[in-house]
Formats: C-alpha cells, structure tokens, sequence
C-alpha cells in the first residue's frame, strides 16, 4: 500500500475503539471492544495493542503503512512523558503510568501518541471539522463532564505537564455549595454537565421547585442529559432550570475563555449540545451579554462537526500535528 | 555608537515616560511628563514623539542607532493594526484610533509597536525579570485593576485582535453583585483589585462589620490601596476582610489559569503585592488548596522583579519580541 493512513484509539470508560483513516481523514477500517475497563492496566494496554493488530490486519496495512498511533484517554496526561497521572473511570486507578512506554512494547518501532480526550477532539475539529482554516480556537465539550482543548497558531497547547485546556475545571462561583468530582466547589463542570444533574436536580426541589415529571430526591439519580431533555420537552420546571443554567455556565465560561485568549473561534461539542438550537442559542446571548463595547471583532461560536468518530479521528490527527 | 538601543515608552493616565535601554535591559536615559492626558489624542501622540525625540537627543542617538519603539498603553489594543480600540483613563475617550500610523507620521522610519500595558509588563519579566529562562508563563498585575499576559514558546499570547491575557475581567463568581467598570458582575477585578476597595468597604459595613477606624459609607472613598494596608496593619477587621479576599479571589484566579494554561510560571506584580508576605502566601495557599492531587509538577509563584519602571523596560523588550 503506498498511501501512509494513520491510527486512532480512544480509550473510554465504556468502549475502547481503534480505526485507520486515510491523511485526509477518511474512515479506512475500525474495530470496537468493551470488556476492557475492568481489567489491570497493563492488560488494558496488551488489549490496545490487539485491537490496534486487529485493524491493521483486516485492513491488509503493516507498520510500514501506519506513519503512527495517536491514543485518545480520558484521563490526565504527562504529554512529555506519555504517561496518565490519574483516572477514574476505570476499575483500576493508577499513578503516573507509563502508556506510552508500555504500548511500545508491543507494536515496537511504531510512533506512538497519547493524549487527553479533549485534546484529541479538538485536535480532530481543527484538522476535518468546524475548525478548518482556522489558527487559533478553543473546543469545548459540554457532556457527562466538560472538557477542552485549545489550539494557538495551529498547534496544541499543552503547558508545562499537558493539562492545559482544563476549562470545566475552572471556577466560576467562588461561593458554591455544589463540589465537583476534583474536590472543588463550583467548577463550571459541577454547574453544568451531565454527571451533576441528579444533584442539581435535588438542589432545585430543596429550594422548593416543583417536578411536574414526578421525580423525588430518591428517584433523581435517573436524570442523566437524555432525561432532563425528555424532562424539558414535557415542561418539567426543574430540567428546564438545568438546562438554561447550563447554558448561562457554558456561556460564561466561552466568555472567560475569550478574555483569557481571544481566539478566532469556540467549538461546542459533546452530547448536551443534543439540546439544541434554545441551548446553543442562549449560550451565545449570555456570551454576548458580557461582553459590552470591548469585543471588536466577534469571536465565533460553532457546533463541533467530526460527529460520533471525533475522537478516534482526533486521536489519529494527532500524528500529523 | 556601534551598540543598538530599544526605546520604551509609557502611557498611562498619570504619567507619559520615554526610555532608552541597551538590549540587555540597563537603562540608557529616560523622561517624564504629567500634562498630557488632558489633551487631544493627536496632541498626545505628538508628546509622545517629542518626548522620544528629547531622549534621543539628550543621550546623543539618531533614529539609526535605535532598534524600534515600543508603546505600553493601559486601553484595549488591536495589536495587528496598532490601533487603541478604547481607552478609559484619559479625558478624551477614543475608538479604533490609529495610534501607530499617527506616531509613524511624526518618527518616520522607526518601527513602532503597540501593546497593552500588562502584555509589555509580561514581555519585561519574561525577558529581564523573574520569567527568564522560562518559556511558558503569565504575568498578572494586581492593582488599581487586575490585568495580565501569556508568554506561550517565548512569544506573546495576543489572540485574534490582541486582548488575550485580560485574567482581570474573567468572570469568578457568577451570582455576584459587585459591578465591575467594565460592565460585568463578579469579575476577579471588582473582588480584588484597589479601585473597588470603596465599594467592598461600603458592602461589609453594610453587612454589619465594625470599622475600627472610622470610617463610613461617606468616607469609605479615602480606602484606597495604602490606606486599606495602614488600616490592616491597625487592626482594622474591614481592611483584613478586604484584602484577605482579595488573596482569595487572586488565588483562586491563579488556579483557573492553571487549569486553562498549565504554565511553568505565574509572576504576580502590581500595587497591592506591597500587602507583604501575608497577602503572598494566603495568595499560594488559596491556590494548592484547589489543586488537590491534580497537579504532577508545581506551577511556580514567584515576585515580580523589574520594579518601578516595569511598564518602560517591557514595551521596549517588545522591539526585540
């Protein structure tokens, strides 16, 4: 084969996927596995390496044929280093592991990626998707949690460690009393993702709001995005306090982003943004609203486009970056 | 003379300075003048060039033996066009003025640079100051307001138009209901920096602290900077309530940048770092209290060091940018 493909794996909670795609991002094969998450790292990494064989083989490549293996986890990263400092949502957690290192050892001689999952979407985004042409941009997704990435004159920007682009993990009210899983109060992601609906969905009925869906504090637990929106449509009071509280938060963050960074473009992607034109839209109003006479050239906002693959194409773009 | 020089100048709305610096930062000769902020922009503009001109002469230089000039304004900049996109401390307002092409009109032949005053400040740390030998930093002033800038790869970070770096105006706590000059409520700026110093000694009288020494609503305008340290240092519960949470609010603006940027490095000057070792360390405190086990390598905080004439030396240190 004389044309050079590039390889993808994310590296989920729930599904671990590896694909081949063409330079120009096109889908050349891909294979998907989900009984990896409970087992000890270096199995996970041998069940990586498999996977990766696995699409290589159906494909008819070899090595030669792959210019290399970009691993999207969510997860933090030791870019440098190609190691995860930490997880949590695998059955076993591990400090400073080295992924890279390891993963080398079975496909030797092959180069080798990894990065956080945000990174990689954004990364994608940039190359195929919402943010081609562009230089500088930051991605956002806005879902079970949220996350970020940013590119600055057309590269990634990692910082010192790799963890730059941690936008849901920034704090945007001082004195909330709502804790996020990083140990902190009012992060954006406590405020707005999909993993802190239940509690918030708790917080609203303490306050003395009414579900009209019939959901008590003991039955909260049940609503993740896909009910809150079912919630919404049949106008429980409650989801639809979420949901437009959740753009007010996503709104204020692009803002913040924007004062930090000034880029050309914010990419929203992620499986909130399923809510819709009314999400998005009051997103971009609260954005708008803060910033006064002081924007004099408009920062764009645009939906994420690379779809369900965004992080396998993503994870595979970061061999061309 | 065989040695090139950099010229910086200074426009703030107290004091017009022009400097002559060799490249290695040690100052050649320098001016200051205080009338011009009352006059009209053209007018100032031909200050300027007067002022630079008067160095230059008075340390026996033409334009020849002069790199470039650089200009530190504290206003919103459109640094690819060189414009001043708005201004607030000068009694002229202006928009989208052609600051560069006009200064030009009256230096012909010198390259001229324009950038905000906080972005030059960054520059000269980064060059001169406690950021060198450093690649990835931020430098955040903490004054009269609380402004910034990003050094990515030894470069400036400017963004699109060229506001990146405005920390300051980054929304920290969304239900607040402190208003900031610029339009918003809960920026890091109206929590922390000297200008509200009034405003948040009105708002804990009105919660029902005790002012120790004197002061009321009436007479709450004298809090400036200086006088909220004298009243700490006296004991004043009001004084330490505001420049504790001021630390806070600092802080925890350090941590969101962290989480944004993962820099090496973030250097904090200004005014109120004269609150001393106490107001430092509840700063660095603040800080390591949010990153919990998320951090594998410190980000280092550190003094800035270039002093009084900071804002000089860093829009020179531009020409050689």
């Amino acid at each position: 084969m004389s044309e050079k493909l590039i390889c993808g794996v994310d590296l989920g909670g729930t599904k671990l996927s590896a694909a081949l795609f063409k330079t120009d991002g096109s889908l050349v094969g891909k294979d998907t596995i989900y009984d990896h998450s409970d087992k000890e790292w270096d199995d996970i990494v041998a069940s990586i390496a498999g996977l990766v064989k696995g699409v290589m083989k159906s494909c008819g490549v070899t090595a030669e044929d792959v210019l290399g293996i970009g691993v999207a986890c969510a997860a933090h990263i030791h870019f440098k280093k190609g190691m995860i400092v930490t997880v949590s949502n695998f059955a076993h957690n591990i400090y400073d592991y080295p992924f890279v290192d390891k993963l080398s050892a079975h496909l030797p001689g092959m180069k080798i990626i990894l990065d956080n999952d945000a990174n990689a979407q954004a990364f994608g985004e940039f190359m195929f998707g919402a943010g081609k042409g562009y230089h500088n941009l930051v991605f956002v997704t806005v879902s079970t949690g949220i996350g970020g990435g940013i590119i600055v004159n057309d590269k990634m920007l990692r910082g010192k460690v790799g963890t730059a682009g941690e936008v849901g993990h920034s704090i945007i009210d001082i004195d909330s009393d709502v804790k996020c899983t990083c140990g902190n109060y009012g992060c954006a992601m406590a405020l707005a993702s999909g993993l802190f609906f239940p509690d918030l969905y708790r917080m609203h009925l303490k306050k003395g709001l009414t579900s009209t869906i019939g959901i008590t504090a003991d039955t909260a637990d049940q609503m993740d995005g896909k009910a809150i929106e079912d919630g919404m449509k049949a106008g429980d009071p409650i989801c639809r306090a979420i949901v437009e509280n959740s753009a007010d938060v996503v709104g204020s963050t692009l803002y913040n982003i924007y004062k930090m960074l000034d880029p050309e473009l914010v990419i929203l992607g992620g499986g909130l943004m399923s809510f819709g034109d009314m999400y998005m839209n009051r997103i971009k109003e609260r954005f708008m609203s803060h910033t006064h006479e002081m924007m004099s050239e408009e920062m764009e906002i645009k939906l994420a486009e690379t779809g369900r693959d965004a992080g396998l194409l993503g994870a595979a773009a970061l061999v061309l970056e």
